[in-house]
Order: C-alpha cells, then structure tokens, then sequence
C-alpha cells in the first residue's frame, strides 16, 4: 500500500523552467492529493542513486498526464538523470540545513566556512528554492557580505566543483567585470599571452544577459564545449584555450546564484566578487588580470564603486594566493563595431589580422590589457605593452590564434546576416554618448546571442559629424520577425545615442 | 509583420502554479525565438483592457503547444479573464517601478508611504517576480521594517483593496497570530460577541499551512464563500458572521505577499502585523481582539517576543484609529481533541452545546477570548467573562451560531472520515509536551484541510498517565493511500507527544 502511493513513473515534460527542477503531477493523483493543492510544496524525489528536491506544479486540465505519472522539467530530467519510463520514489525533503543558515544571516549572524559551504552544498543538490536563493542573496547585498564573509563564500564556491592544477606557475588568467558591448579582448589577449610563450588556459561563459559572450563569440569559429581532457591537449600544446568553461564543473554554484542575481539586478561586491575568484582559482589560475570598465550606462559606474570593487578583489586574491591586478578602463561607449557574437568575432578577427579597417579602440583596449597581464607575469624587463604590440604586430598572436582555434577542432570564417536594416539619423550634429543598455537591448531582441550573426553593427563613434539621413547603426537579424521586433523597440523609446548641436 | 510576431492565441495550459503567472510557449516559436530561449524571460500580455507580467517557460518537447499559441498557467488564465481561442499581444515590460523602490529598500533606505504603495501596486498588478518578493520581504526581515515603515506598509495595503464601512462603532474583530493546532475558537467568540448584542462581521482565511483554518473548518457546516451583499444581509440580520474572505478583496496584497513569506519563514514583526491590520482595518472593524499563543513549539517561542510583537500591533492600531487588545495565552500545546476541519467542528460545537465530553480547554479559552473582547468593546458594569459565561451556558451562544450558519445558507452536521488509525504508545508514562508542528504535519499529510474529515484526533492530554499500547492519537483520512502517507510519517519520526518516566 505504502509504495503504490511513494511511487511514480516519470515523464519528461519538456518544459524548460530555467534550471528550477519542476515536478508536475495531476490534481487527483494520489500523491498529489496526500499533499494538497494549493501550497506550491517542495517535494524530494529519487531515482537510482540520485535525489533532488523540486517544486510541485499542479496539473489541473491538461490531459498529457496520467494519473500514474509525474512530469519532471528539463532540469529535474537531468539532474536526476531519467530515461523514459523509469519508476521514482516520493519522499518529505526536510528543510534544507542552508534555510536556518540564511535566516541566521538575515537576522545579522555572520557567515563563517561551515555557514557557506552548507549554502553551497544545498544550492548544488537543488535543495533550496528561487525565493530562498533570493532571501539569500538579498541578505548579503547592499555591502552585508564583509570581506572575511566573501572570502569564506569564495572558498566554498571553489570547493565545491572541480579544481585544475596546472603543475607549475604562472597561469594566467583575464576576466572583464561588468560587461561592455563589443568588448571582445579576450581572445586577442589570450591569443599575445600564449604567443609569448604563457600559459593562459581561458574558460569563459555563455551570455546571460548581454548579447555574447566570449564563448558565445568563440563558437561562431571553433568549438568551445570541450572537456577537461580536450582542453588541457590544446593547452599542453598551445600554451592557450578558449574554451566554455560549462562542462568543466568550476564552481558549480556560481551558475544557480547567478540566474538569481542578474533578475534582482542588486550590486553587491561581495557576491561578483565571490563568483570571478572562485572560477578562477578552480580553474587554476595563479595570476589574474581584472579588466573594469567604468561608465554612466556600464555596470560599474563611479570610480568610487570601483575603487571600493578593486579593493575587495585584491584582498579576496591574497587570500586565496592569487596574484591579482585591476586595469581600469574606459566604459562610456561600446567597444568595435559589432554587437552579437558573430559581429564581434569578426571585430576581433579584424584586429588579429591588421587589417585596414580593425576598430582601433579593440586594438588598443587589447593591447592595454594584454600589457598589463604580461607585466603582472613578470615577462622580463621590457614593458608588457611593447611586447604585446610586437606580438601582434608580427603576426604571431594571429598564428596563435588560429593554432587555438585548429586544436579546439578547427576553424571558421563567422557568417553574416541575411536580414539588416540602417537605422537613420533623424537630425544632424555630433554623435554623443551611446547607451550601453539599450543598444544591447536592441542587439538581444535580435536574436544575439543565440542566433549567432545577429546583433548590431555601429555605424558611427562618438565624436562623429552626422547628417540627417545617415547611418546610426544596422540591426541584424537572421528572421523578419526578430528584426521587426528589434526595430520596433527601437523606434519606440528613446535613440540609443546622442545626436549634439546640430541644425 | 509586426503583429504577426506580436500575437499569439491562447490556450489554458491547467498547471496550477500557485499564483504565479507563467507563460508557455514553443521554442520553436517566432515571439519565442525573438526573446532567446535561456532566460526566464519576464514578459507582458494584454488581452482586452487586462495586462499582466508572466514568467516565460519554454516548452522544448511536448506537443500539446502549436508554434502560434501560448500557453497559460491558472494564474495567468485567471488574472487576464481569457476564453479559449483568445488572441493576446505581448510586450516587453518596463521594470516595474517596485524594483528600485526594493533595491533602495535594499540598500538601507526607509519606505516611506510612496514607496508602500508602489510595491503594493505592483504585486496586485503581478509586475514583482517570486524572487522580487522574497527580495523585498527578507528586506524587511531581521527587525529592519521600522514602526513608521510597518504603518506606511499597513497604511498602503489596507488602501490597495476593499474598504468596508458599518455605519457605526462598535465593529469588533479577533484575530489569532501564529496558530495552534485545534485552537478554534473564533466561531464561539463570535457567536458570544454577537449573542451580546454586538456587531461581528468577521472575515477568516482557509489555512495556508496549517491542518485548518477558520474558513475551512466553518465551511464543514455552512456555505462561507459569501460575496459583499450576502455577508451585510447576513451581518443586518445577526449582529455576526462567518465567512471566507477570499471574495471580498480586504488587502489583497497580503495573499500575494504571504505566498512568499511562509516557505521563507522569517518571523518579521513588522510584515505580520501589516498582514493582520491591513485586513482588519479594510473590514471596518474599530475593535480588535489579538489572541496570541507563545510556547515552545508555538510561532511565538517567547515572552520577550510576545511583547516586542503586542507593542508593533498597538502602535500600529493608534495610527490606524483601531482599538486593540493582546490576550496571551498558553501555547505549549494543541487545544480541543480535533485537528482538521470536521475534526474542529466537532469540538467547537461540543462546547456550543454544552456536551458534557466538551473540550474543557476549548472553552476555556474561548470564554477568556470573548471576555476579553466584550470588555474592550465596553460592554457595561459586569465583567465581560462572567458575561461571556452566561451567554454560553445558557445556549444563546448556540442559538445564535445556529441562526447565523442559517442566515449563511444552512447548517450541516460534520461528518467522520472512512479510515481511521490508533497510534499507540510504546512505553508507559506520563503525557508531557505535544509537538505543535509535528501533530500538524500528521493530520495534513492525512489530508488536512481539502479533505474535510481528515486530521488528527487526540487521545490523551498532557499530564495524563498512559499504559504500554494505550492509545495517544488517531489518524482520520479518507483514503487509505492518505492514511498511509500520514502514518509512515509519524512512524519514521519521533513521536509528537513526549512519553515521561514510566516503567
């Protein structure tokens, strides 16, 4: 009796709930009616040797649910690892250990290292809720998490996922914090290090809210989802990589936390800082150049708000044994010409070949940075700089690259769009200031970054004289609905640049 | 072109996901496609003269879904008023203006009466996500809504809904913060109160997470759901009433609000007593009777916390104009025999009727409760208790429960769950301290409250002595699989009743 009600089959539902495991069941299951309608329960669930705590949705019409059977969404699929058919066991999750660990935060206990790696440890089992997560996170925002906490937070995080040991020092390593449109230097960057003879083996990340990146940017010309033992061949013969770091398992949690920030939008130090340092050293890294952008519409917006930021990843990297430099940088415009990751590849592959028409303000942020990692390497006693501009100069970061490219599996030239509509200057004058956010916006409702060649291609830099009827920018799109969609929000708010003076 | 991408016609998904609007839709869908498939999109739709904000949910394998047709969740299909085959448009929301007030909030700035009621508006309006409530509500939690923000938040949830007026004062009200199993006495004290002479319009909630609310377990033997027209004729005609408040739309922020703060189960004062005023004050009530157990395993833990919550609640009700008075009790364990709505029934009528196998607990509490809110409404010379005693011995507390139960639509007997189960004890010894929360967890997993003759019926009282085998409670469910599910519960933990000394 007992395991007729404990037991039900399972169904994929092919429902992506963004990484929330989900379990849908029919009102009059009987399951289902031992718990109750209403109260969006959290129900454990396992299967083999597997176990994760969803959320239950209640079906109360549709007919693709038997009253045997429970649907799981794609996250609770996978992380249990079902196949068709299989029979799962229902049980009663306790509260998580994380949930009276949170509560002691927001009634102001600090987090020590057992404290985080609880919240960690029940992050990665699926233990804990969205709201959880956000009574979590909102609990260390608005400067709550001190630096002994960010420091105990980004031990845990590093802990709990795979850690790379590269047998000897220096790795290098290279991370913008608060993104910019265009901002693609990190392939060039890696491309000089490891043509100076460095080892630089670079994972980046999938876009999550901005229309590429780096990753996104590098697949348009060669595979990035490599394993751990694809990407060390590359780097044992390269020197470099750049590759996706998600099938790598480096800090693990970072990726649940962040499908809760980025939504909440709050600012809070501790937590970027927790999540850059934690990937980096399970990554291996021993010296890491911190590129910040800093700008009226880029993340990071007072040389204040930096300072304080640069501040607490230093003091993060010493613990952790990192050696750790921040190179502060311009962020009151896009950089290049292209927004969406073929666009940008097609930038920085501009850049890497010295052609004519390279957008110079790529070249010199790269260069800059790739400088500055050289120097914090201690390449020598020639300024970084120098070298890095002889490097690609010489066309030997280009070979490099394209030696990257071909052990990652090969390369390829990034398409182009089939659908592209200008966007005119309504009046004449000088173009001002563009607005990071909105011009995003307009390359996302594009398709970028997942339909790969659309975005937008600025046609004009601040400073520029325009006429009326000229150029602005081109949206790109790979279908005519997305293009509408882009050009119809575009049109309906404010222009995403400053047009001064002017008759 | 544009409206082709624009809209999509509807179909009701049935996926009760618990108030929260979710759409589903195809990824292979061109509005779908335009968005990008891996963020849980926050999106806007309108149909007719309604607009919601609701979650995306990618639909990446079923097919009861066409590439032209969204799919709703309850919540969306309900909040927009839809019709099978309705054509909505979509759009892309502004964040609401609720965030920054909460990022601010966040941040350490008060919320001032502006700041209330832009959150206020944008919950009722579903423009905040689950996690932009859990973010809002561990903002104030940890003591950090202060009593000129709990008025401002009470001020503006009270307001946001239906505000009832009774002509004239008194218009007396009761309310019990952080429940007991079993302690229902608010239909005895009403029907004493309005037995008095006075003027009860009171308005209960079903249970949220308990085995049973006042809602639930009036609705046993009378119809509750009654509309505005039919609770005043009800209210002209007996002084008193029963009835849900689920249709009367008295703060409807608070439902929406609660859906968060129970799973995250911080006790803020501040949020509870918003919670409980804003409701009271929108039903016109003038005088407030606050019950409020404090034990062990009760909500209220402490005595410390009993008065720091007792003084937020009558600072709150002076700025409000409400006369209110805390009545606190003991909470150490469950009261009356029953658990679950028929369960209660029973046992409050058992006292209305004066059997002599009444709860002698029950009333006993109920007659201070009434005692109490007589005294504060004025009632004249003689005390209210003594007052209250009389009303109920000799049966016009029953006579006007029976008349207001007609006046609702009729009355009916409770009836008795099918499956019903001893749990015995296992040693001999004396009863000592029930567990509140785990007796409670019995009698829902029994099927509490939607079943209505589930629940839990206890067999022995703290202090009575108990041989091996005797038996310390029943288990009522009315299904077997239920009766189960509750029993391998109770078997797998401790027991919820401690077994002291014996032999």
């Amino acid at each position: 009796m007992t395991e007729t009600v404990h037991s039900l089959s399972l169904l994929r539902a092919g429902i992506d709930t963004y990484q929330q495991p989900v379990v849908y069941m029919r009102e009059d299951c009987d399951l289902c009616r031992a718990e109750g309608f209403s109260v969006q329960t959290q129900i454990g669930v396992t299967l083999r040797e597997r176990s994760i705590v969803a959320t239950l949705n209640v079906i109360t019409r549709a007919d693709w649910l038997s009253t045997d059977t429970a649907g799981l969404s794609d996250a609770a699929w996978q992380a249990l690892d079902a196949q068709e058919g299989d029979v799962a066991t229902f049980f009663h999750p306790e509260p998580p250990a994380a949930a009276a660990v949170i509560r002691g935060k927001v009634y102001g206990k600090r987090l020590d290292d057992a404290a985080c790696r609880t919240i960690v440890a029940d992050t990665l089992d699926h233990r804990l809720s969205d709201i959880d997560l956000a009574a979590f996170i909102t609990s260390c925002a608005g400067d709550r998490l001190d630096l002994d906490e960010t420091i105990a937070l980004t031990r845990a995080m590093k802990e709990a996922g795979q850690t790379l040991d590269w047998g000897h020092s220096p790795v290098l390593d290279k991370h913008c914090v608060g993104g910019l449109p265009g901002n693609r230097t990190t392939p060039i960057v890696v491309a000089i290090a490891a043509a100076a003879g460095f080892r630089v083996p670079k994972t980046s990340s999938r876009a999550i809210t901005s229309p590429a990146g780096t990753a996104d940017t590098m697949e348009v010309m060669t595979p990035v989802a490599l394993d751990l033992a694809a990407m060390r061949r590359v780097v044992e013969h390269e020197g470099g990589c750049l590759v996706w770091g998600g099938k790598l398992d480096l800090s693990p949690a970072d990726d649940l936390l962040i499908r809760i920030e980025r939504p909440l939008d709050f600012d809070s130090d501790g937590q970027l800082v927790a999540s850059v340092l934690s990937k980096k050293a399970a990554a291996g890294s021993s010296h890491v150049l911190i590129d910040m952008p800093v700008g009226p519409t880029a993340e990071i917006r007072s040389s204040a708000a930096a300072r304080a930021l640069s501040e607490r990843l230093r003091a993060v990297a010493d613990a952790l044994g990192l050696a750790l430099f921040v190179h502060q940088s311009d962020g009151s415009a896009p950089v290049g010409r292209g927004i969406g990751p073929a666009l940008e590849a097609c930038d920085l592959l501009a850049v890497l070949r010295r052609d004519r028409n390279a957008p110079l303000d790529l070249r010199e942020r790269a260069l800059d940075l790739a400088g500055a990692l050289l120097d914090l390497a201690g390449s020598g006693h020639r300024g970084g700089r120098s070298q890095a501009v002889e490097l690609l100069d010489s066309g030997a970061a280009e070979r490099k690259f394209a030696a990257i490219c071909e052990a990652q599996g090969g390369f390829s030239e990034p398409g182009c769009a089939p659908h592209r509509l200008p966007m005119i200057a309504t009046t004449a004058g000088r173009v001002g200031a563009w607005d990071n956010r909105r011009i995003s916006k307009i390359a996302k409702l594009a398709g970028a970054p997942n339909r790969r060649t659309a975005g937008v291609l600025l046609r004009t830099r601040p400073g520029e004289w325009v006429e009326r009827g000229d150029p602005l920018y081109e949206i790109h799109a790979e279908s005519r609905g997305e293009l509408a969609w882009a050009r119809d929000f575009a049109l309906a708010g404010p222009e995403p640049v400053a047009i001064e003076g002017g008759s």
